[in-house]
């Protein structure tokens, strides 16, 4: 179905970005889903959380899961944001789940008949990094990236705020 | 007023062509302040001070001020380049100025009547820093950025010397 | 003569994106050459080399040097991707070239008369490394860049997989 790629760097506003692009897409239609991928939390994060929900107000469902994206997605009619496919990574690779498993649960993403919206952070401009779980991670990232971006309609690359249109329209 | 954000990486041609952007839009009608942030200066810094004062000769009138920019900017009438936003940032910092200070230095900024060109190093598209100092600068830096994108009515990308718009005309 | 920059962070696609830029401009005329800039192989290159070999198959004639470029591209007269800039740039680092020797070949790259399609990574996004050798690396990568893009006709940023036209067509 259709989805779409909001990419960018921390924050470069590629949340907020999503969230507004749902509100105007979706939210005429029904109430749009917020899938949380966040597991674990700390300080921090939960700053951070806080921010985002104020941010949503009502105008989404907050549903979380942190691994089995697809089932939750499919067991829905409504349109999905999921915030963010960085973290669902991040929580692949801390179970151990292998590359092979990361790809599979991305193929059934990308085939669900729910519009999707899929928030990335953009890790792989940097120099690369010495640790060799970080260098695999960038890695794993932008592949990740890739395939999302070539199965996407549309894909956002969002800078200072602002959104840069790489693939499809706006 | 006016204002305009250019942000790219390290050496990517970002100072050069907000310089340029300020001959072409600035210097029929006055010679535009070039307002150096850089307080701190080692051998390295020293070398990038020169190449830049070289490259700027006589189209630019020089102020060095590290801290309170909107001061200094709001006693003049000319346009103004703050080269660059980064290193303000990490003066703020330094001096143990807080979040809602530097967020205040820059309201007073985009408030200004004279049109300021923003040059800002974009930090937050590598691998998240392990160094929790490193990661919040990071963070601040992409909330400047998205501050400066959302008030400039013109933000330019700056990849291998050359400038993309992301906002407004060019 | 004429020639192509691509540029972007780790895995997003502009080495695939090259590959398919050389075959559809070049090969309806004669095979491409493919300049594999590695010198030093550890398994996890060998890896990603056995991957790009298997992606072009019998599309390329694949050559390798990893310093003197210029001298290989001059004795043919096909069209030459070089893949890539960022591993040149290395092994010059490595084997003790200096900044000045490095722009002396980049001068003799940019004056050939073959088609040219470099590959280079984009490294200076992320937070300035505290490590001086690296952050030279990002510094002089920044300089490699801007240098390419100002001397090539076309110049192209890629994200996620897509391409966008920083410079020129397409």
């Amino acid at each position: 179905m259709y989805q779409t790629l909001f990419t960018g760097g921390v924050k470069s506003g590629k949340s907020r970005q999503a969230e507004r692009y749902c509100i105007e897409h979706f939210s005429a239609i029904s109430t749009p889903i917020y899938l949380a991928t966040t597991e674990y939390i700390d300080s921090e994060m939960q700053q951070r959380i806080s921010e985002h929900q104020q941010r949503r107000k009502n105008t989404f469902l907050t549903l979380e899961e942190p691994i089995h994206l697809a089932n939750v997605i499919q067991s829905r009619s409504e349109p999905v944001l999921i915030e963010c496919m960085t973290m669902w990574l991040n929580n692949m690779l801390f179970h151990h789940y292998t590359t092979a498993q990361i790809f599979e649960e991305l193929e059934r993403l990308v085939s669900l008949s729910n519009p999707v919206v899929y928030v990335l952070n953009e890790v792989g401009l940097g120099i690369i990094p010495d640790n060799e779980l970080a260098r695999e991670f960038v890695d794993l990232s932008g592949r990740v990236s890739q395939f999302l971006g070539n199965h996407c309609q549309e894909v956002y690359f969002c800078v200072a705020g602002q959104v840069l249109t790489m693939k499809g329209k706006q």
